[in-house]
């Protein structure tokens, strides 16, 4: 079968390998249908993941059709249709039972990184019967491709991790993937206002396609708070902060549009630690941000932060949503290719910025 | 009356004052009983606090009686025994609504830093209805003393905002005044183990007075990581990780005790910004900490942080479980004085390594 | 003044009464601009409501602007346009401070109950700090009416706690104007489902017509059972069941519609006890209803049930999103009136299976 | 090997039956070594339970070693000491997940009921991985008797679902087995008092030594609201009130002693359906409870009533806090038997209110 490999810090290569067989009686073999690339596919191939060895097989979402069972699957059958979780999980370890897949002590992120992933023809799935999901009827399979890592990481990371809730305000650094994920699913909760920053224009018409009430192109955090400070309120800053870009100039943009009892969920992947401001988190200082015209009154702050991996244990409840017609997430896919031209597709996602590339969709034949 | 001000950097002085007068109906005139010497107040002294002007009375934590009060007081009469709050509150404000005192449009840290506070014989107290708490039949006033500001704030940000639960670990990074009383209030919701770090072998024996499970002398986070790690089970870390202190080293600890899913509640006043490792807390790198004897399995996190000044909106509960006998606070007072000797407190309050203070009883004639 | 007032049993009488001054200085007094009827004033006629006294002006609904205001008023000034809250309250008691306005020792349910409501052209308002609300700018003040109780009923008694989450399924019984409102306040938390259930055809295109998924026309519990099915899932019945009609028959349907694990949120006014099914609810017996073939399996349950009456805290929450045209209630109103013609509004409103009326817009000259 | 089983109702017969096998690989062999009887043993033996066939071995409750596992067993292996879980559960379909286990749907209440149970020399357990928890190294095994079912009944179905908090008031009503466990839990969460109501007084007794912090021996809803009316305060009640009986009158006896926003857990297994005084529970009339000396003032109510099977996904905390020192359930183990004696077991248990049992402890040789 052919397979997208990693071939060493840079590299990618199309290579035909063995089709992979049952090993263990909890796994199932399926046959793609359509895989796509994401942010962290790029990662590795900029040698950030040095965990993943050369000639692993990349790719962690995708939808296929279940080719095989092994014998304790009980939950799926030759034939059917699924969509691939990009985390595994065991589901009776204790993190498993906390919905924390990601800290799967027999899983979490491994598809595409420690074992084999969804970008070849054929995929081997372990724990079959919690790592795969079934195709709701009717469902527009090319919109589901981001059911298997953005839209729960956009519910689990941000929405959820961030409380989102009736009324309040949040807002999103960066209309990448993400960031337009986390504004879907934020709508499941009505926000009275979804703010998106980010520095490309195309991105932020994505936003407002997909929901956001305000989009700003802006440079600097003191901009962004300029331009969003209607929305400040008496809290001086949003009930909720999505991180979605992963670097320490935008985590601290997050730190000043933050409100008082407010929350700044991370979901960018960082490469690196960033400056808390703790000091000013805590209890923001006079001279800035004098409230009710009284130039001495402090400004405390209760503030949280969160940080996490997906764990995929909302793929079900997103495709409920989805097949009640609560969910739209055909905007996000903006180019399709077929899985032989993988290479190109690689290549265009590389070049976002100029390809206006979010999510591709590839199609196996 | 008799009062101590706050001289400029470094100084303070006990001072004749005018007696202060009902000026809005809201208001109360309380005659101190008992006041206090809180960290904040050497935070003071040592020009932390720029918005606290020359001359002002410090204090922000006492119990006294209602000498006079204001038209609009309705639940306090001359005569009555109350109890301080640290934090002043309007109660109909939007954050008052919330609990949020410490954001209170009105109130907030005010007493002994932006309005005269509790170390002096009469205080001023504004919004009396919601700034003062009756005192209950038979307390012992001394152990009291700790309800105006660090028991509440133990409660609050400490064990609330950890989200302590039971069976869960706690890990306290610092045991002074506020830690102890985290590790006191922490105890109201049972965890397995309540695990106290600090540099002070005193300190640490009356961690383990007040509660503390186990309790250990360590200079560096790698050693807290070695002696504690019998609870760390699979979660590499414990659940719940207060920090008590209120430097980059100690906020650093906290960030290497925490377990997977865990919290890091901060609790310690910080003067500078502090170094997150997003980078490791979001997904630990293998070679750190394998688990399961897998060597190529990433141990991902899922951790919140959250940072808060108290709000005092618990002092009512504390009460009531003082008067069940649920808390006993009476080994946090540990040396007493006369108010006219209020000056020799500071200087032994102020040299608590040494003189093995924690808070100190100041006592009106 | 003119003012509707009780007039003993099945009777009320439309007044000249002497206009209300400011006796307390937390009070206001408002000039009336609209009002309406409740099904709670037909309540009174019958004489269900044995405390309310003849000659008590009748109404707790209602929008006005703010006449005169008392010494301690510090929110509101003479000209501006209020929302008035069906609930009074003080703002500072044990219950206010939980949000639980309708519990307030010094308010509660008390307009047109205990004290001359707002069926008339001038109010005297106590606590008007916390029981007015202004009007957003814009605002269509005629739709607004609903905000002052049926609203904030629907969301508070309702929906949380109900515990609407997104996903889930919702059935609601009674497509009166509370039911109605339930419908629209749960679509903020994206059910779904929202199944409703009543006898009227005009009720439940009305439900329809605000966001209700399915609508049936149902005599008994086992035809609702039995049209709704296809929404029970694996949890035998509804996450959510929304009692909004208030009669033991209707209250066993709830019992019927709630699935393995959900809630039963009772907002409908009984005026007896009824009959609860705790030895079916707990564990439903085998024969009703076996699962997965096999008929040997009995469905054990888990339920919830709530009972409340409005408190009316999250008025401000709903005005905040009705500005962001989150929320549209206009569907609600269905007839117009003078105040002048208040008796027949009574009229009309008292006969509504026939008239089609739910809530009616009395406006003031 | 020697059998306890449902002989008809009213009978038991200690018969010989063929050791158990393993009929699918996810099942273990556990030979016994300890087990007890239940209150539900003897609804089945009343004929309650009708699913129960004739010759079935009773008993879900026991401790063992593993005899054997199949090929699916992960974590167990012969000679291992467990604990083993009144409810079975797959660990994988949609209740497990949600930790309502005794949803699970091919599990549930299944031990003792529709499949052979723990009062035999062996017992076959189903999905052995997920119904089986280690003892922990040097527990007292005859006290861990309680914790296969009402351990976690008390924690799960009175104090979780009761919502007890620290500084609230606990009331509960019955304070046999299952009542006690409830008063052991309750400490976890330092509510300020635990008031428990019975007829008996040796299990009053016996509450007191558990922890309970006042008990009345009362015959009515009348006399249980005088004697504990200093725990009412100001919400004229309990916070919660928990039903450990299971009839009529204990269940009126839970709303009449239930306060302002409080919650009626259910324990109790009822065999018919009560009288819910919901016209009461929403709005309780002025004439019987005024409150604050103004007798028109109607004390308004938010109760929320809860009616729940234990899942025991609760057990592997129950047991870490019991490791760490929090929990002590010997107080509920009153009588000792051998298994060839267990006849004689029922016989007493059955007429504990003569015989003052508790929890029976029957070992096998």
């Amino acid at each position: 079968m052919k397979a997208l490999t990693f071939d060493g810090v840079g590299k990618i290569k199309l290579v035909d390998k063995e089709k992979p067989k049952i090993e263990q009686p909890n796994q199932a073999i399926i046959k793609l249908v359509r895989t796509t690339i994401c942010g962290s596919d790029l990662h590795i191939l900029k040698g950030d993941v040095p965990t993943v060895e050369q000639g692993r097989t990349l790719g962690h979402e995708g939808i296929g059709v279940v080719e095989e069972v092994g014998a304790e699957v009980k939950n799926y059958q030759k034939g059917d249709r699924v969509l691939i979780a990009c985390i595994t999980s065991c589901a009776t370890c204790r993190w498993c039972k906390e919905s924390l897949f990601d800290a799967c002590k027999s899983g979490g992120w491994q598809l595409g990184h420690l074992l084999d992933g969804t970008q070849a023809e054929y995929l081997r799935i372990p724990f079959a019967d919690s790592c795969l999901y079934p195709i709701p009827p009717g469902a527009d399979e090319r919109s589901l491709l981001v059911y298997s890592d953005i839209l729960p990481t956009g519910l689990e990371v941000a929405v959820l991790r961030g409380m989102v809730k009736p009324g309040c305000t949040v807002a999103i650094v960066g209309a990448g993937p993400v960031g337009l994920a986390s504004a879907i699913c934020a709508q499941l909760y009505s926000p009275k206002a979804i703010v998106c920053f980010d520095r490309d224009q195309f991105r932020l018409d994505k936003a407002r396609e997909v929901g956001a009430t305000e989009c700003y192109k802006v440079n600097s955090a003191a901009e962004a708070r300029e331009v969003s400070k209607g929305w400040f309120g008496d809290k001086d800053g949003f009930d909720v902060v999505v991180e979605a870009v992963g670097i320490p100039e935008t985590f601290d943009m997050c730190q000043e549009l933050v409100g008082v009892g407010g929350n700044i969920a991370n979901v960018g992947v960082h490469g690196t630690s960033v400056n808390l401001k703790i000091d000013k988190l805590w209890s923001r200082s006079t001279s800035m941000r004098p409230v009710s015209g009284d130039t001495k009154a402090p400004l405390t702050q209760s503030v949280a932060i969160s940080m996490a991996l997906v764990s995929s244990h909302t793929i079900p409840l997103l495709l409920e949503l989805m097949s009640a017609g609560k969910l739209d997430t055909s905007a996000l896919i903006t180019h399709d290719f077929k899985f032989s031209e993988i290479e190109k597709a690689y290549d265009i996602f590389g070049r976002a910025a100029e390809t206006k590339a979010l999510k591709v969709n590839i199609e196996f034949e």
